[in-house]
């Protein structure tokens, strides 16, 4: 922690605050320029908060040197953490491959596109049961019954179950399902559900929030693994901006950025990100290219009847083809998809 | 809802538009221009979202034309709601004035805050006892200490408490101490929270998510009065933007632009809307011209001492001034503050 | 200028960079924390911008103490600067009022427009001759013949003209006709044009980029400062924001930071900051509150007709309503608006 | 276009805007629903913007059907535009590599680079003689005498020199010394200098600007092209949003649309696009599959001598080696990098 006192700041005023770090227990470096004077504080910053610096007479700004992450970061665990979910592994050489319907509709619906993505090359099937939705009028999922139709897809067809928790209080039932907890991107700062799924022995995707910093999706992260669950797979599903030709703009140097900082795996939502069917499969590419660990991907047996998102969906045989070029690449950056 | 059809698009795909628009019982009307076929559909959007139209072959793009709210708008209440707090009214012509501190850390700290807040004009007292914290390390609250704090300071002082709930667990433990119930940006789209509180019989404070639209914030408040409780008050509290030498930006036009859409009260939060108590007085005084009902301000009996958000605190000197000269500017727009 | 070493930098790359700044005849005090070196350089900042310091290794990052503003701050001029526009005064006591249609259209158009806003209160006539347009399709201005009827229009009302100055080579002429040259937000950061207008003896109305910080604005100022014209104008006309209920976000904390850090007066503009007429209102009295020095503001005798922007010019009756409200805000704030 | 008149709209109004739309010799379409009458245009929307719609009674908001770019789009040339620069295509099968130093410094640095850059794969040289910077104390670029080094480089490397242009002045002298002109992102909306451009007879690569949509860029991109010059480059290099660790957010959502709205290449610059150089790569490798036809690196011999932008050039290693990745990227899209 650096504390840049302003021009005017008195000399009582600097010695106050190095009385007060100095009471924590904490040293001092002071750096006297020939316009500000500059405070240095050797030691932990989660120590120096309990002082309200930027309050104090005479100090102009803080400047924090050094990050809180205890967990996320690779200075904690410097080789990669690969997720074993029920045998498919997450962030290892192969491309995670999760696809399927927006929201879980119906048993046929389900088992269909389970199929059909499970053909194409998917590993993990995703289906939303408890859906949350802008309005309070919007269709809101199947909940348990949606639950039950994902149990049955996973036993017909083996696919690990991806699906999303929205609350404390249902992420027991969930969990009773999945593979893989969802936690969506309007709960990312939901500090009490970060806390409630840290506590269950689950794999956790974790969606970026529409406007949250990569700092702010890592604390996130950093809550479920200082609840005991270091299982936390990042997703990135793109940010709000001012372009709205795309529904988000989706940030592939997040991907990046994050994979230099953390050990924990990351995966990219190329349907939400852009909004545009369209747009999935060069992104989803672009995604792989930008070091994510995989994919997840709205597919819909028929989009003409999908309840929600249809535009973005994408038919069964565009999704064999992404994953067919994906197959291209991934063998391009030295990774691999097992069709 | 207006579907306009691609250039390309086939005089079938056309008519199997038709065909399952009519078979909801729906009417459409549609229009044939030199380069593109338009569809209108008559009657309710809420039905038509039963199709995905924007997957279907030969759609360009459909747009909607009148929006689904129900009961946050003018159309549905034309007159100003204004809401009774036992026995403060908020949305009258009488300038609703919160003050107190970001976190309660003691009972004298509270208490004495509660006193020279009142002093300055306030009849609400604000104050966290559940802190929701982008880090797992940060302080989180005195939780349901805190709250018997400030009926404490209620009790001595007679000002209504204003007060954060975090989850629907809590809910009504907090409703048993608080006047009104505070919804903070990063919960305002958890569903289950706002069905929650909607439950409750007691006046709601929403606060604007980070990258919430007007639409959503409209939303989220719908979800609450969908729920039986017509007691909402919103409050814009500062978008993320790319601009950092505010915390946040505040968005007044928002405020303007929420009076006239919605007959709700309509508070602002200038102090973690700019993050910069330097800003906060010039800032209250444009929430009013603006048009807003209220102010919730960030104050401290000794900002020094203060264990978040220092920074943003006002003394209570530099509140009494902000108060007198919201007087003014009260008058100045036909409202006022009885001190 | 603070230079963070990072974890793992070597003793051998401290001593290069510190030998580097030292043959610039700058000083450093060097700070070893447990974690971290920092690295204090003492002297000007403009210097050490010789030295990519981010880019040299062991560096993590630098941190800017001060900042380059020269001319811009109450640092370099404490009291405010008051502009004198041929006799009206720009950041006085006085708040101006600038008014007039978007675009000049015909003379008859402009002549009307100017009564109307002069008996509305205006002091000032606004209106492009040179329009700068997303499309080139879009109509681009009468050019020299609207300049040749604004002077018109001032010779019939008294009025001062402010109007757009788009390029280099058409600054002169405009500045033959006009009394204040306006930057517009496109061109906020056209360096060029901004050295050309601080070669002219003409005060310049500059106009905040779409995507400007406040530092950006600041910069763009001291361009045309440090030419010799100190006669700036800032001017606050909305940000581009994921918000898309106004066509931008007004973000008037900026004008109360501008008139913080700066001694310039500062202007808003809440015609285009909202781009809907029903808001301008409400938002000419928040800028007042917020510390505005004037206004500018689109009136156009009949909103119908007008080639451009139709949809956010007020009606005279409307400005009208506007001014004397904002009367009475000014008074209220110790300022005034003679009519 | 179609005109959504609001619920209170009255007939006499609804006639009002038939009339003037007829006067204009276009042809309406009416469609009265249950709630709001929709009035549909058919013929040129350049026609109907005569008409200020949004401003008259009755109107609620109005809706562009069809865009009016005229020669950007696939519309208006479905295949791919393969620009010749001097031998060298750009928009092929063949993956263009532009590579060099932000600025011009000196004769040396930039031979060094330019041989460099040419072994590491490129084909063009980059670097700037005239610099755009946020402030006037910066470092400028050595202009024409830095234009003279670009060509001695040229002469004794055969790379094509890239190089940018800063206003309409200068234009000429700098087409004199380069391949293609550069117009940097603060000018995308410098509509003067796209004109100036759109008349000289050399390739344009144009920049989006750090808050232009995408349809802004095309429009910019429609001016250079409606002054008669086809030889048009778009460039994704970062948009501006609240993310703050990357410089900007590289958007390679915009390359995939671009590519399937236009005909035009389009390269990316992760240089710019992150401002962190171990991003660079990653980003270059995602821009490919993105649909990406060039790449735009920032390259400096010794990173630790540049004198702006240091922190986001790669070594000359670094380059190398992102070029070889870059190879097999390009196999697995099916198209090509020659070494």
């Amino acid at each position: 922690m650096l504390i840049i006192m302003s021009k005017t700041a008195k000399q009582s005023q600097i010695e106050n605050i190095i009385n007060r770090i100095e009471e924590l227990g904490l040293k001092v470096h002071v750096s006297k320029g020939d316009v500000k004077t500059i405070i240095g504080v050797i030691g932990s910053e989660r120590i120096i908060t309990q002082i309200p610096l930027e309050a104090m007479h005479g100090v102009e700004k803080t400047i924090s040197i050094t990050s809180n992450y205890q967990l996320v970061t690779r200075d904690f665990k410097p080789e990669n953490t690969v997720i074993d979910v029920n045998g498919v592994e997450i962030g290892g050489l192969e491309i995670a491959i999760m696809a399927g319907p927006c929201a879980v509709e119906s048993l046929e619906q389900l088992i269909l596109s389970a199929k059909l993505v499970k053909e194409g090359g998917a590993k993990f099937l995703r289906g939303g049961a408890y859906k949350p939705r802008t309005s309070p009028y919007s269709f809101q999922g199947l909940e348990e019954d949606g639950l039950k139709m994902l149990a049955k897809a996973r036993e017909e067809t083996g696919l690990k179950i991806v699906t999303e928790v929205i609350d404390s209080e249902s992420a027991p039932i969930v969990a009773e399902y999945a593979d893989v907890l969802q936690i969506g991107a309007r709960n990312m700062q939901n500090f009490q559900l970060l806390k409630a799924v840290g506590k269950i022995n689950k794999p956790v995707l974790l969606k970026r929030g529409l406007a949250a910093t990569l700092s702010e999706l890592l604390y996130a992260a950093e809550y479920i693994m200082n609840e005991g669950n270091y299982n936390v797979i990042l997703c990135e599903r793109g940010i709000r901006t001012f372009e709205d030709y795309t529904r988000n703009t989706l940030d592939l140097s997040a991907v990046a950025a994050l994979k230099q900082i953390s050990h924990l795996p990351v995966i990219v939502d190329p349907s939400h990100g852009t909004g545009r069917w369209k747009l999935v499969a060069p992104m989803a590419k672009a995604a792989l290219a930008a070091g994510a660990d995989g994919l997840i991907i709205e597919v819909h047996p028929n989009p003409e009847d999908a309840l929600s998102d249809g535009a973005q969906s994408l038919t069964p045989e565009n999704f064999n083809n992404l994953v067919k070029d994906c197959v291209l690449i991934a063998e391009a950056l030295g990774r691999k998809i097992t069709l």
